[in-house]
């Protein structure tokens, strides 16, 4: 069918989504029937808005360099979309000719992708509608794993690595390191791949799946203290405490009544300084862990990059209503291929953490995860140096 | 004169002091009069306790990782040297006849190695001691800039230049990041370096040596909001409001009866939502952005190693007293050379950022800054993709 081909990016940039999109560029230059190719500015607001960047006039160089840009070319946005909205984007679809959609996001953009395929069947419309996966927080569901988390997680596995090697060498605090993904752990557990022999940290990984038992907390910080002097301390931003309310908040109430949550890492380490009486500090790299290209994972950017082309040659055989999703087909080496799976059963689910892949104390995560986890970094982890540190004798 | 050589860290890590450790051991192995090649275990503490890690004992392999090993592999300490400790530190130099002794470290470690090389002649003892030059705050006197520098600098700007691609992409908040650099402004000023043309960001950046004006902050960050919807701030972790106080503490009294400071960003990111009524955050890299070995500045790197190996090739033609110094020959191409400065003149100086290279309203940063740094950062930074976006005629 001949037509045009809408793209649009949903909810915050990974930093591997615009390889998705210069995949779908790409592959869609190759197919005659595709006419106009064009991209959403800031998402579902472009649509909206109708602002398309036309590809047609972007320069081969510029779309061959998106795969190495951070964060989003096209410009995303966190609008939630109503009912309303539906009929008015079937409509711009119509006077544009757009005969394939393909939406990049996580659970929110899913579901949206899922209801606009089910309304144009409604109005009669035929457009092809493909989810492309992204997600640092890798709670997809009916995907091996994310395009976007294996960077995020290179990026949380070495960033701990060195903040290991950090708190060894000046072994006179506790560091308490707070990644992003606010309900799922699958981010924060990736610093478990940082863990090596000896006194290296992290020493403790706390995920949002377990409420935080702060007694116990202390208790393990002062054992781990008491043991390597410096420790290092991994817990995501939305850690709960056993009363289910965030361990810090801004005091700052949103529009919905809740309270805006804020300074995890910060608030654990004023605790420790404040009740264990140690010097304590607090990093939050924050969104930096999800742009970061020179810790872009290999494995990361070559399968986003084929998410994107999949998608679109998905649709031109006619798929839609369907997410492009990721089958692990051999573990050493690593291998994967794409499949399509159903939107409607994508769609709004969140995929947490597994509980058994957590120790039962809570507190670290176990060989399971590392080993699903790390060959999705890509390249092995750098190697550093311990010293063997013999000691001359003493005189 | 033959005889011992004991290296050893003091104060902070950076990402390439190890390099300039690789640079002491393989140029001291050159050298027969030097028989043993000792390094002390976590600084002066390491000294105190005669706990000497023989490099003679370690591999090769071992010594040529160090450069691409983050933190410092010896180990470093905060601890404050008292007069009582110099006759101590003598005896033992005597005991494992120590002639010469290399010290890294930054201003409170010239002043050791000052306080070192001044005992010994009033003790008659005969070493040679020279001062190797680290420090991410680049605040040392009589040097163009400090091994260490670079390479933090380059994390700064390259993280500074994903987060206004990010704010660009998701532009619904004002995005505060806090760097390291309590005292001087080097290493904020280094976001500078990360500007771009067009709507990128940092739009705003506040360096300690100037108290932050609220009502001026808070103005400017609102007429770029205004403007860009989406703004990156940069600012120091050191940052004091008009009264000398800083801008945020922990709420604890440490030994001297000061508040601790913590959470700069993350305290002005909560001034902005509740006094201006916008989405904000805060991301703190912190310790990370002096560890990180994949933004590692390959000038930085090379300079460390040379720095080192020229310690010891100072001390071995009977130099005493003085802190290796580099002195910039040539911008472009970059290039330097190192030279000697006495340990007197350096210890105890701190080396501000120029009042006259921050811009007149006190946010921002001006050309000579980016001359000055940008050669610092070694190979050029990422050149990322920002799209032409022509829009496709509206129907």
């Amino acid at each position: 069918m001949e037509g045009n081909l809408l793209t649009a990016h949903g909810g915050g940039p990974t930093a591997v989504i615009n390889g998705s999109l210069q995949g779908v560029v790409e592959e869609a230059k190759n197919h005659t029937s595709i006419k106009g190719i064009y991209g959403a500015r800031y998402g579902i607001e472009g649509v909206l808005s109708e602002d398309f960047v036309d590809f047609g006039k972007e320069s081969a160089a510029n779309i061959r360099g998106l795969s190495a840009t951070p964060a989003s070319a096209l410009g995303s946005c966190r609008r939630k979309i109503i009912k309303e909205d539906y009929p008015i984007i079937l409509d711009i679809f119509k006077k544009y000719n757009i005969r394939y959609f393909l939406y990049n996001g996580g659970n929110d953009s899913m579901d949206t992708c899922n209801k606009v395929s089910k309304i144009a069947i409604e109005y009669n419309y035929d457009i092809k509608v493909i989810g492309i996966p992204k997600t640092i927080d890798n709670d997809l569901d009916l995907t091996d794993h994310c395009p976007g988390f294996g960077s995020a997680a290179r990026f949380i596995a070495v960033s701990a690595m060195e903040l290991a090697h950090e708190v060894k060498a000046l072994p006179i605090h506790v560091v308490v390191m707070e990644t992003m993904g606010r309900n799922a752990g699958w981010l924060t557990a990736a610093a478990a791949l940082a863990k090596r022999g000896g006194n290296l940290g992290p020493h403790l990984i706390y995920l949002p799946e377990i409420p935080l038992n702060e007694d116990e907390f202390l208790e393990d910080v002062k054992a781990c203290y008491d043991k390597f002097r410096g420790v290092l301390v991994v817990v995501s931003e939305g850690l709960l405490d056993m009363k289910g309310n965030p361990i810090a908040d801004t005091g700052i109430i949103d529009g919905f009544g809740h309270k805006i949550p804020g300074g995890t890492a910060q608030a654990l380490s004023t605790m420790i300084i404040k009740k264990l009486g140690l010097r304590s500090r607090s990093e939050k790299p924050g969104l930096l862990g999800r742009c970061s290209i020179s810790l872009q994972s290999s494995v990361d950017i070559d399968e986003a990059l084929r998410v994107g082309r999949f998608a679109v040659k998905s649709a031109m055989e006619g798929k839609t209503g369907y997410m492009v999703s990721i089958k692990r087909t051999n573990d050493k080496p690593y291998q994967s291929e794409l499949k399509l799976v159903p939107l409607n059963k994508v769609a709004n689910h969140e995929k947490k953490f597994p509980r058994d892949w957590i120790n039962k104390r809570g507190n670290g995560i176990k060989q399971e995860f590392i080993d699903y986890c790390m060959p999705l970094l890509g390249e092995p982890l750098p190697c550093y140096v311990t010293l063997d540190g013999v000691l001359a004798d003493k005189k």
